[in-house]
């Protein structure tokens, strides 16, 4: 944890480091991955059978798993889980159905027909990572937008390590309207949904978190198919005052920082004495905390606290870093929110821990990482949706725009390109 | 050409081989292509100098293009061309002014406030080819939805081989709303770009095609600063039927061939008359085309014929086919228009050549190739915005939801995130 104080002579220089800092480890997989799309595209089932066998030690006899597979499987699910992710999902529908785009279509003053519609992608693959990284409230927050955009097939690849899976994922699945499974995992599952197999038909995009295998294969395959953004670890910037409880705030930060030995909690405060009280609750609150070892090793390596004189400083520091998530536990958020240009999700006010958004606050939990909200958005229902753009002139309206279309062909040398237009007004 | 016929007993064969040809060459460049990044994030204007000197004969003082030298070169620019460009702008904006969407806040019934702000970009660059490929137009359609998403710097590169530009380029940047203008290029216009030099600050995301350096160039930058689709060959795919005149038909699929050697142009059709009446047109109108050789090898190693027995049948073709351009000739366009899901951009009557959209239709021209259209769409306002999500819940409304997010958190492994919430329900 270092401490920075914006007064402080060579605070800039330092804060441009906090910035440019890349904390992703990245590991070169490059070769490994190529080759296993290579096999898979070749061999198939095969291919992805062997290397479910030789990474995931699981034989299994049919990629799919069946209904009854399923079901006996998800009935495992603890009912007040199943419960919390129903109430889940019914907040993040609402949310995310409030973004279901309108078509445009209209005819303009020269008789021109222009439209744009929105269409949902028809097919497309989830991967949802084995192990410790099994987030069910993630697969939620992949499916439900691509529910609600309309895509009819909506296909989930989760890996079986030993056989084993956790019940609480296909639960999820089942509430998020997952319309197929496959007990799959790593770069072969990558493969099998951008190729598809004898028993994996291709799908058109690939959303979902996974390990540097699984992130590789996705940039290895886009173009073939589409794909989410690649996520880095986790980031929570804290604004705070004095006010605030000191324990809540500390809570807030360690609730990034038990995700990853890489993530980044970041505090912005301007008060000195609150800055001290929540750095000791931090550390009060670690040593009884089961997640503990990595919580400790992001926060001892990647954690910061910045002392403001005010905290409008802190606007301009938050668009620099341009973090995942906020924090404004102050007495006015909506001040501070309005300001604000690069981030990916923003929690306002004191009873808003970030939290409640990762589960079941309503707006999308999968959000830019490393300074990417710069340019880019958490997924959304417009991420399964594409746009068609119509145009339609009728012998009238061609001959009033189609000069100045041979015009600017004829300036680009294009002689074909006008020649279809010019045969059309003699 | 080839020419396939539904009813032919290989067609599925070949339609599928059609369907799953790459026509794009690719030189694999990565290596060349990671020096000149890695050396202009290091040495900056010095190193980008270097190179220009090299690649485009041109030895620059100063990268940035002043006021003076834009106003005199674009003064060159002929005054119908310059017309034509801002009558084609006045379109492009008032098509692309009605994709602006509007953002999202609400209370829902427990209490919780949700929104969903769209935010334009700060900073974008756009990449204008050199030569050739140095189309004003599509410097039109890149800047104008930058402008009209609000971006406040809008950065052009744009190589000036010999020391040479095209003022219609110039004259168009000036219409477009271009800010900065630098008179560089190559993979070493990208690294300025997403890494700033002294003379050129770092911009948040670029767009724009290029040559196989510029591609691969985008494609390493990607992640330190955001990119549109990497652009294929031009395609476009033309459904007639025997009603049209064949010499507009064939104008039309030149109008894509003459673009590029690896071009595609294929028409779907049900009079089998009309189809050689077209193909016969094609060969007159090439042996007179200025652009005859780069149109002539694009027909014969990539046109397609295909018969059909009835046009309904081109749509499962189209949709599997997924073209940057369709164009529909036809008496009631609008039937087929309603059953496409897979195109870029849709062109409905006899009136309508595609080139009309190339130029001053209104909808963009920039669009996705290679059957990406199944999963991206034409560029458009909203690859200048990004969205940020907002969440505020008070004492109550935490109260009400908090518990479920609790039993989540638990279920997943993740105490502090439990934490975070139960703290302020005490």
């Amino acid at each position: 944890m270092q401490l920075l104080q914006t007064t402080d002579k060579d605070f800039s220089v330092k804060f441009k480091t906090l910035v440019s800092d890349r904390r992703e480890v990245t590991v070169d997989v490059s070769g490994t991955v190529r080759e296993i799309l290579a096999d898979v595209k070749v061999r198939g089932d095969a291919a992805v059978k062997d290397y479910t066998s030789r990474f995931d030690r699981n034989n299994l006899q049919s990629l799919h798993l069946s209904e009854t597979f399923i079901a006996e499987h998800a009935t495992q699910c603890p009912a007040d889980v199943l419960a919390a992710l129903e109430f889940a999902a019914e907040r993040i529908v609402a949310f995310h159905e409030k973004q279901v785009p309108q078509d445009i279509g209209y005819t303009d003053a020269v008789g021109v027909k222009l439209g744009l519609n929105w269409i949902a992608l028809s097919q497309v693959g989830i991967y949802v990572p084995g192990g410790r990284a099994s987030y069910p409230s993630s697969l939620l927050m992949n499916a439900l937008p691509a529910k609600i955009a309309g895509v009819e097939r909506i296909v989930m690849t989760v890996p079986m390590p030993g056989g084993e899976i956790n019940p609480v994922v296909l639960a999820a699945a089942q509430v998020a309207g997952v319309t197929e499974i496959y007990g799959i995992g790593g770069a072969q599952a990558i493969a099998a949904l951008a190729y598809g197999t004898e028993s994996i038909a291709p799908v058109d995009k690939i959303v979902g978190p996974g390990n540097a295998y699984v992130a590789e294969a996705k940039r290895q395959v886009f173009g073939t198919v589409g794909i989410d953004s690649i996520a880095g670890p986790s980031e929570i910037l804290v604004v705070a005052d004095s006010q605030n409880n000191p324990d809540w705030i500390a809570w807030d930060l360690l609730s990034q920082a038990e995700h990853d030995p890489s993530a980044q909690s970041i505090l912005i405060t301007d008060s000195e004495i609150f800055a001290q009280q929540v750095i000791k609750a931090v550390e009060k609150i670690i040593a009884n905390l089961p997640t503990r070892e990595v919580a400790s090793a992001s926060w001892q390596n990647y954690a910061a606290v910045i002392l403001v004189s005010d905290l409008a400083e802190s606007i301009p520091l938050l668009n620099q870093l341009a973090p995942e998530h906020v924090e404004l536990c102050v007495d006015n958020p909506q001040l501070l929110a309005d300001q604000i240009k690069c981030a990916g999700s923003v929690f306002l006010g004191r009873y808003t821990p970030e939290a409640i958004g990762d589960y079941l606050g309503g707006p999308n939990h999968i959000l830019p990482t490393a300074r990417s909200a710069r340019f880019a958005s958490g997924l959304s229902v417009y991420d399964f949706l594409k746009r068609i753009t119509f145009l339609e002139c009728n012998q009238e309206s061609l001959q009033t725009i189609g000069k100045a279309a041979i015009t600017l062909a004829e300036a680009e040398g294009l002689p074909a390109h006008a020649g279809s237009v010019s045969v059309r007004l003699q």
